[in-house]
């Protein structure tokens, strides 16, 4: 079976960044295969693309390879890292990138990249995703196993999760992402309908050894955003008219502001960074 | 021979959606190749990705699997189907965005994804591409038959073809296209030339069991659009002056309005939807 | 191994015109591997390909196929082009975009794509990308000899090299590409840092015969570019505080007028074309 590797970077596709990197690995590792994610988290957005692992990882192969680069201090001191955590090998600088997927594993082992004999020969001063961190994916594809690749790493890099705070019946979070139709996610999530009674929410951040207990609230709920009041969590943008704004469970697992068949960015004037605000009936 | 699954779908390059599909399908088909038609389908464009796999699907091998996406109905009771159709498989809601490639082959299987064995096991309200339609696509990869996935579906729904009126020696049409050159492709087609004896005119659209006939025009043309006239159809950009506007056959063998090295979408101020007449001389 | 077919064009990921062009390449070669490196070079902006296509190609593995479609002359009587040049293969058309990257070599051969038989068989006048060029790239992939493709071609063309004058201690160049972070890379190269003493220049460009000399000055050096003056050459963006413009030597081996965590393109209001002057002190 060939080794997947899963590239998320901030590198765009007009410029021939990632084809560079993936010309690097196909020299290493020729029967890897590439799946993009996507290219275009908003430059050096790390937090962007932190949650966008997070969300997206768990429906790859165990042993899938992440490379992420989003890696505003290139060449500075912070640390280039390699870790597994649940099955999976995550690729990236230590500035937080990593830290909500790999957090979200109990057992994560983390290496520095310090062995330079897994790297380019001449490693730029800006560009480590074609010169440390694709040539170590490349590796770690072809069978070189993670200890090699450098020393255990202590300190690793959290970067703060987003905003959600739970006070009695009322949950307060922020929009996280726009997506391409204009659907906001939020940060409140993991809420999971039952078979039978109602919602269970899951927070899927965890802070240190802190983690959010699981907890039910009933089905009758308010969401306020920007000045809009929208009754209830529906299953499906269809349970409303064209054009009305509804809220649901997106399919990351996330509390999402949508407009059925229109974009609820562009109805309800959402960005990121927006307070939401969840009241239990 | 790896299998290849190609994709289009409305769901951009921003997010992490596409990913999400291809991590989903190297699960169930490690060795499946994708190909990525376009995610750049205008969100919720069901006519424009019909169109689409109509122009490309004829360029890929027989046995290609193809995953199409544009569902604004995603939820909702439209219903998930595969077809196999001219040795190619098809997968998508039955919204129409599979009719016009399904309806160019005689020979349409069409089964409605009823079986639930060969989706994800949590199946979300909002994302069919990742939960239904990716697996599908994979399992077919993998060898399931298609009879495997569902039971027989007859009320297969077909969206109208693009406007194409032919009164005597006028054809009117419309602008169903603009390219990223600024070329403007119209439903005008399928216009060939015969190596002695003029054009030939094969609208490529189907009607239930009609089927526009054959016929053959005068090369002296003149097409008028926006106001503007132009005379002739051109077999390469380089027959006018750059800068200067001519009609031509395009790639997928319907009249094009281009300009030679320039955009004629901003030269002749052209949108989708803008009506295009071909007079006969 | 599989064989590495290398594509970059102009035709944007919105249409699917690259989606056929890798159609019609594995019904030829079913085993071939695509590297997208760019679809986004500007509409039929040949220098852009050909500065890009030479940047890049290094980093690929020898064998590797390269299919470079940017075309403004498709159908008029410019040649179909592929050579073989430093182990590696290039496609393309003959108005230069191959040419930065075909001169780097000593050893070319070049052949015009004069043999039908592995075209498709009916050429578009528009579209030679999927109809001759790709074709081409899937049977060299197949293990077709270049000879085979068609007649030794002898007037290569060659578009002049990007702008570099040498005037005693004086080096002036251009602005050649704005990246996505606003990194403006310059003509002005092959800086390289020698480990001890000082910089060395090694301009990358050929003209004919004529090689510039390498060329060794001093490391004190001001960069002037739009009324800006910047002091010394970084090895790193953090070694200026954020916000803060600076010059390196980029990853490709060019000056660079960068922003730490900025876009040097916004800041100091850069556009391609625009004049760099480097003074060694």
């Amino acid at each position: 079976m060939p080794q997947t590797i899963a590239l998320l970077t901030d590198f765009g596709m007009r410029d021939a960044y990632v084809g560079m990197m993936k010309a690097v690995m196909l020299r290493i590792a020729p029967d890897a295969h590439f799946v993009d994610i996507t290219h275009s988290i908003q430059p050096q957005n790390v937090r962007q693309g932190a949650f966008t692992l997070l969300t997206c990882h768990r429906y790859f192969a165990p042993g899938t390879i992440f490379l992420v680069v989003v890696d505003p201090g290139v060449g500075s001191i912070r640390k280039p890292l390699a870790a597994l955590a649940g099955d999976y090998y995550f690729i990236g600088p230590d500035n937080g990138v990593l830290s909500y997927a790999v957090t979200e594993h109990l057992d994560a082992q983390i290496v520095e990249l310090s062995n330079p004999a897994y790297w380019l020969s001449a490693v730029s001063g800006t560009f480590h995703g074609r010169d440390i961190f694709a040539p170590t994916a490349a590796h770690l594809a072809a069978g070189v196993p993670l200890a090699e690749l450098g020393q255990p790493f202590e300190n690793f890099y959290r970067i703060p999760p987003p905003y959600l705070e739970i006070a009695g019946s009322v949950i307060t979070g922020e929009i996280l992402h726009i997506d391409r139709f204009g659907n906001a996610v939020t940060s409140i999530g993991e809420l999971r309908r039952a078979a039978t009674d109602g919602l269970y929410l899951i927070p899927p951040f965890t802070e240190g050894e802190r983690r959010y207990p699981v907890r039910t609230f009933a089905p009758a709920v308010t969401i306020q955003v920007k000045g809009f009041s929208l009754a209830g969590i529906r299953h499906t943008y269809s349970e409303v008219a064209p054009g009305e704004p509804l809220a649901l469970i997106g399919s990351s697992g996330y509390l999402e502001i949508a407009v059925n068949q229109g974009s609820a960015a562009s109805r309800l004037n959402l960005t990121t960074g927006d307070s939401v605000i969840l009241e239990m009936g």
